[in-house]
Order: C-alpha cells, then sequence, then structure tokens
C-alpha cells in the first residue's frame, strides 16, 4: 500500500467532486424541509430517499430501514476485514423560525459571497455531501487498499433520536466497525478543525402548567390563578442565577474519571475561541463571570438545564387584556458522563411536585445519555493526523463538546470509537436563522474525511509508512 | 310630558327597531375587523365611517374627529337644554387570537341558537347597535321632550384610549352633559344588569430583555446569559403567591373614601355569581383561597397586576434548542381612585430596576387612571329604574368593575356622571374566542337604554310623574 501515492491520486479530485456535489447533492438535500419536529412523514422519506439514491450512485448497496419512527438509511460497500469505518449523519434538520430574519429561503440552496446558505448546510446536510464527496474520490481504491465503509443516516437527531438505539440493538451485527465518523466538527476562528470526542446527552421536556379552562378578561385577575406567573415561579426556583440547577442530586452520578480526563484535554485548550464569541455575541460576561478553565469546564465537563421557548397568553402585536389559560415552557437538560437520563427525569418531576406544582404537565420530548471516545483509538488518532494534512493546522480536540447527540449508541452500545469531521465553522448559525458554511471549508472537509479514511486504514492493515 | 304614554310608544317599536339594527347595524360593524392593536389605519377609518354613517341616517350630525390617533366619532342631535345626555362607546375590539378556538368567523357576524357570534359582539359593538336602535325609537320625540344626545365612540379604547383624553380637553365646551351612559353594563347569571359606576385605570407595559444579539446553540447555555431565565426571576419577584404585588408603595394611594363607598356597595353584592364563574373555569379555589367579601373586595377595590402575555425562544411544535436571544412579558396593571399611573410606572420601574434587571427594556402601551359616580347622581338612577322596568329585575350596582376604561375623562374631567348599559352576558367571552351575545339580552338592552333616555329627561325636567 502506496499511502502517499493514494493520496496524491484521492485529493487529485477533491476539488472537482466537492463542486459537483454542492451542486448535485447538497442542492438537493436542502431543498426538502426534512424539519423532523414537524412530523411529516412524506417529506421525512422524501429525505430518506433521496440520500439512499445518493449512495447508490457511489455504488453503495442501501436500505431504508425504521424503528417505528423517520427512516434511517443504511448502505455500504467494500469488503475490509479489520479495516472497518461506520459513518453517522442524519438528514433532518432544526425548525427554520424565526423565518423573517432568513436573507433567503432557508430550504434554497443559494450561494453568496464564498458562502452557502441554507437550514442542513453545517447541521448537518453539508457533512454528508462532502462525505459523499470523500467517498467518490475513494470508491476506485477501495477493494485494493481492503477498506470497507458503512453509512447511517438517520432521520430524528434534532428530536432526540428516539429510535435509533432500538434500530442499533436489532441489527447489532450490522453495526461493527473498527472505528466511526460522527456527524460533526467544526473549523475555529483560528482556522483549526475542533473535533469533539463525545458528546453530551439530553433530556428534553415540555412543561405545561394549565390555569382557567379558557383565556379570560384579566380584570378577573386578582381571582384567576394565572400559569403565567406559576410557570415564572418554578423556573425561578430550577436553577439560580450563578446557573446552579437546583433540582436535589443533579450533580451527583458524574464519572469522576471522566472529569479528570476531561480536565486534561482541557488544560491543552485556549480560551481565545470563547471569548471572541462572547464578543460577537455582545454579551458582556458570561453567566457568573466565568471565564477561561472555569468556562471551558462550564462547557463542556458540566450538565445543564436550559429554557428553549417559553409562552403564555397573548404573544402578538400591541396589547390584550387576558389572564391566559395555559403556559408552556420547553428546558433542555444536557448530561454528561455517569448521569442517567431516567434518574435526572425522576428527580425532575420530583423536585416540581415537591415545589407545589402538582398539576404541572411533563412531556418528555427526548432522552438519552452522554457517550465519549478516549484519545489513543486508531480512528480519533487517523482523524487527526488528516485534519492537520487537510487545514494544514494541528486540530482542536475537546472531550466532550457542548452540545448533544446521542453518541452513546454507538461509543457504549456498538463499541466503536468514534471521532469527528464536518464543515462548519464558528459562524455556522447553527439551528439559528441564516445557517452557513464557508466553501473552501467544503473543500477542506471533503480533504479531510478522505484523508481520515486513508490513515486509519493503513493503521489498521498496520502499513502506514 | 306624559312619561307613561312615551314609554308605551317607544317599546312599541323595540324588537322591530333591535331585529333591524342586529341586521342594519352590528352586521356592519362586525365586518370590519377594527383590531386597534394590529395598526392597520385604513381599517379604523372604514370603522368611524360606517359608525358615522349609521348615526347621520338617524339625523345625527357627524364628525370624524382625531388628536393624533384613529378617528373618534362625535355626533349630535336635539336641542335639549339641562337633559343633555352623552353615550360613550368604541368601535375598536380586541385581537381575535387564538383563531382557531372560533367556531366561526370572527368578523363574519353567526347567529346560532338565539346567540349571536363575532369579534366586539358584546365589546362593544352590540351597544352601539342597540343604542342606535333605542335612539331610533326615541328620535321621533326628542324636540318635544327636550333631550340633546351627544354621542362620541373612539377607536382606541382596546389600546387605552391614548388621544381620547386630549380630544376632551380640546372640545371641552362640546363634551357638556348631565350624564352619561359608559359603553358597557353586563347581564349576571341571576338576570340582573350589573351596572358599574366605575372602572379601574391601568398601565399596560411590554418588559423586554436581551440576551446575545442572536439565537444561540443552547449547548452553549453554561455561559449565555438566557433572557428567558431572567424574565421568570423578575416575574417571581413582582408578585407574591398570595397575589400581593411586591412594587414598593403600590397599594399607598388608594383613595380610603373610595374604599369606603365601596364597601358599603360590596356589602349589597351577593357573591353567587362569582362563585359560579370559578366553577364554570374549572378553578378549584381562588387565587390565595378568597371568597365572600374579600373575593369582592380584591376584584373591585384592589389594584392588580397581570400577566397578559409572554413569550420567548421556540413556541413552536416539538424541540428546538437554543438559548433565546430575548424574552417578553406583556403587563397589565390595573389602578384603583387615588393612584397616580404615572407614580406606578415610576415605582415599577424603579424596583425592576433595584432588583438588578437594568438592561430590561420597558415599553408602555397604555396608561390612564380610574374614574367613578357615586350612586345619587341622576343619571344613575334613571337607569336603574330603567333596569328593573326592563328586565324585571333590580339591577345589581358595583362601586367599581373589575376591568379598566377610561371613564376618568368624562367624570374627572368633564365632570359628567356616568352610568352602564350593555348587551352583553356573564357567557359572552369577551377579549377571548368565540365572543357572543343572546339576542334576547340584545332586545333587553336596546329597551333599558330608550327607558335610561325617558327617566333621565323627566328628572332632568322634574316631571317624572
Amino acid at each position: 500500500m502506496d499511502v502517499e501515492g493514494l493520496k496524491k491520486a484521492v485529493l487529485r479530485y477533491v476539488d472537482v467532486l466537492a463542486s459537483k456535489h454542492i451542486k448535485h447533492s447538497l442542492e438537493a438535500l436542502v431543498d426538502i424541509p426534512t424539519v423532523s419536529a414537524w412530523g411529516e412523514h412524506h417529506v421525512m422519506l422524501d429525505g430518506a430517499n433521496t440520500v439512499a439514491s445518493l449512495l447508490r450512485e457511489l455504488g453503495f448497496k442501501t436500505e431504508v430501514a425504521s424503528s417505528g419512527g423517520y427512516p434511517t438509511v443504511l448502505a455500504e460497500i467494500g469488503s475490509g476485514g479489520n479495516a472497518t469505518i461506520l459513518i453517522y449523519n442524519h438528514y433532518d434538520v432544526q425548525p427554520p423560525d424565526p423565518l423573517e430574519q432568513w436573507e433567503s429561503d432557508p430550504f434554497k440552496l443559494m450561494e453568496r459571497g464564498g458562502k452557502l446558505y441554507g437550514r442542513g448546510v453545517a447541521d448537518n446536510k453539508g457533512n454528508i455531501a462532502a462525505r459523499i464527496a470523500a467517498l467518490e474520490t475513494l470508491i476506485p481504491y477501495l477493494e485494493e487498499i481492503g477498506l470497507r465503509v458503512k453509512y447511517v443516516i438517520e432521520g430524528e437527531e434534532e428530536i432526540g433520536s428516539p429510535t435509533l438505539e432500538r434500530l442499533v440493538l436489532d441489527r447489532i451485527d450490522w453495526f461493527k466497525a473498527g472505528g466511526g465518523i460522527w456527524e460533526t466538527a467544526y473549523i475555529r476562528r483560528d482556522g483549526r478543525l475542533s473535533i469533539s470526542l463525545g458528546f453530551k446527552g439530553m433530556v428534553y421536556l415540555e412543561v405545561k402548567i394549565r390555569g382557567a379552562s379558557r383565556d379570560v378578561h384579566s380584570g378577573y385577575s386578582p381571582l384567576i390563578p394565572n400559569p403565567a406567573w406559576s410557570i415564572a415561579r418554578l423556573l425561578a426556583r430550577l436553577k439560580d442565577e450563578s446557573g446552579r440547577v437546583l433540582i436535589p442530586n443533579f450533580y451527583n452520578d458524574v464519572d469522576p474519571e471522566f472529569l479528570s480526563f476531561g480536565e486534561e484535554l482541557l488544560n491543552q485548550m485556549d480560551v481565545s475561541e470563547l471569548e471572541a464569541l462572547r464578543e460577537e455575541l455582545g454579551i458582556k460576561e458570561f453567566i457568573g463571570g466565568l471565564s477561561g478553565l472555569e468556562a471551558l469546564k462550564a462547557l463542556h465537563l458540566s450538565p445543564s438545564l436550559n429554557i428553549s421557548g417559553l409562552y403564555s397568553g397573548y404573544t402578538g402585536k400591541g396589547s390584550k387584556t387576558i389572564v391566559p389559560s395555559e403556559a408552556t415552557v420547553k428546558l433542555d437538560i444536557r448530561l454528561v458522563p455517569g448521569q442517567d437520563p431516567k434518574k435526572i427525569l425522576e428527580a425532575t418531576v420530583k423536585y416540581i411536585e415537591a415545589l407545589g406544582f402538582k398539576d404541572a404537565e411533563i412531556y418528555v420530548e427526548s432522552m438519552y445519555k452522554a457517550g465519549y471516545t478516549k484519545p489513543g483509538e486508531a480512528i480519533v488518532e487517523a482523524s487527526i493526523d488528516a485534519a492537520e494534512q487537510a487545514y494544514g493546522l494541528k486540530p482542536h480536540v475537546t472531550p466532550m463538546a457542548a452540545g448533544s447527540g446521542p453518541i452513546y449508541i454507538f461509543t457504549d452500545i456498538a463499541r466503536i470509537p468514534m471521532t469527528g469531521a464536518g464543515v462548519g465553522y464558528y459562524g455556522s448559525r447553527v439551528h439559528a436563522p441564516n445557517e452557513n458554511i464557508r466553501v473552501e471549508d467544503f473543500i477542506k472537509g471533503v480533504k479531510h474525511v478522505a484523508l481520515t479514511f486513508i490513515e486509519f486504514t493503513c493503521r489498521q492493515k498496520g502499513r502506514c509508512s
């Protein structure tokens, strides 16, 4: 195996294949409004079928599977033995609202000033398109080098991947691989690729408090219980001003081994990136005045509780005078290794009851635990080396992303060490209006994935030099 | 003046004129979506012109006036000296949302099962139509009995009548009358007309707290201040669970004379109506467990602070994970006599700052004080006697409505004693979906207003018997 020759051969076509798949793959994917939160089955199926068809064009054997939820695409190519790599992505996206803040249609890929705009270009359709481009550079050599690629693309990541675990358990033999590439990674302000080796868990709750059976003229407010006050009082008791979650035992089970491994990695990180974000967002200081290592620890090693949405009564223009009949809050709880989502949910429900909100209705939107891979695994080393070659700078490796993802299904259940790759950058506005990626990052991302495949294969075969 | 003969003559045409004006006047008025909160000038002008044209058909001299806001219709007929009555109504309405809860188009008058449905049928277009019908029964006799009628119909009541005071001050000579009829009154469950002799004042505020310059992926929630938490903490500090407003000096200036006069009237009220409302709304108990006289005092004699609307972040279906960039609450503060809206606003702003929410943006949507008339005035006695004749039951007289209205402009500035009349009932769902009135109440309401005119005129002329 002539590793350097292979890299040269593969990289020769990166530019042209990147361009091809921006048009051919990314445009087709962005076109389909696969917002899993909206619950439109035919749209989601359209998304899955489009992904499957793009992979079939490369020679993949594909299957559109389901374990009760939106379909998951399972695809496979090549016949490597110990060199089997699994790629994970998702074709679903976040809702585009607030729509009025988009400068162009979120579901039409637009190129402006070297950037590509559209819902999902960073999270996660751009990464699918880049990996398809990378695969196309490598397809001619798969048999020769003995690499097998398994590709799983689900449609429920943005709603908490409720059926992925079931699918993996049902097909555990299919889900065998020596290493895996997680859905994402992003480019920092300093140009380095930021790879996360773990992702937080999630408990997403909707809490609803009801009052009168209908909205009432607010002249009656001295007598009629107002659920908006109740929800405000409840929220004020859930977290203090320093950001500490007040749910009893919330922090109890955090895995000390993860913490010590995490702190080690954090010590190698610089915080300039965080400070730049703070300034960009126009924030005087972070919660509790956190900075430096403490800010990094809060972000990467601590569980969190957040209000993603809050609403009650009249939310339109001008004034309306009512006692609202209900109030709703959407809460996302992010978990770190060691924390059990079920225990956290139970503690939360118990605490809400203990505070006196016995009638609060609690709906669980999603629930899964954290997962991570330790450095030193072949796939991690491969992706780090590949990143240095693709980006010209050593990547930045974090023990745990600030965000969540059901990576534990791969790391803990399928026991696949996972690394990251991705085409988004610090300004990608993931989950927000005007989500975008830079064309140059897309090209580098294609390079990075192609090189990761090669670096991983030669490591597995013991033939890197 | 043959009072009894006049009553007979007038009442003969009540039924037919009530029917005529349900079709002719009420239908035309409901048709126009005069939602003042929406700010559509041409729609509001259309509303004012329609009102003016209905009054011109009766022989009124009309003017569409403005003091900078939506137009006010000023109309006049007859040439009485001391027998001058002023009628106040408003042609604007509350927003119809939540639209999906309406069983028919809010802006099309619909009759179903003896009831008329549509936004404004109770508040306040039904009262306009009933008064037009009552006026039409009386027009032939106006010169003979020496009654002059002034009619003022504004278009900004639902947004706090921001320019009415200016108009009255500018035209203070036009606004002279021996008695006035306020926009409303309603039928209780026991069939009695409930007349309020006063209306609370109002300070309507929108408070906005901003965080990051845009929504951020909620992975960053451990660091990025979340304005939804801030607004929840602020609200939790504004009012305690017993319903007591925590703004310093909030209760200080309540007029003791009003309180003692008010308590006297409240002692004659029964609370069965309130208990029936409580059950209808499916509420176990009122705030703080209030009942009986204490509940009546809270409702009629106390200032209040209410959340009419609250929103931040994602309010759509399913889950979205963001740290919202802003949070907004709509607060209505209702004032009783003695309280100065400006002082209350200042105390509120100061308190919010003192709590540490220095960056909260506070927008005043409306601001006016309370006003009331004492029993014993000719117009009050006239309307009470007329109610007994029209409804067959003694009316129920409250010192102060639970609701607000800029009645002080008439009682305090123009110095006109005011009474009430109206076609709504306890089930009218004022400000809520499926607003409705009962046809029989409309007819009785026409009778009541016609008889009030006669009872007032004979009192002013000293010729009632």
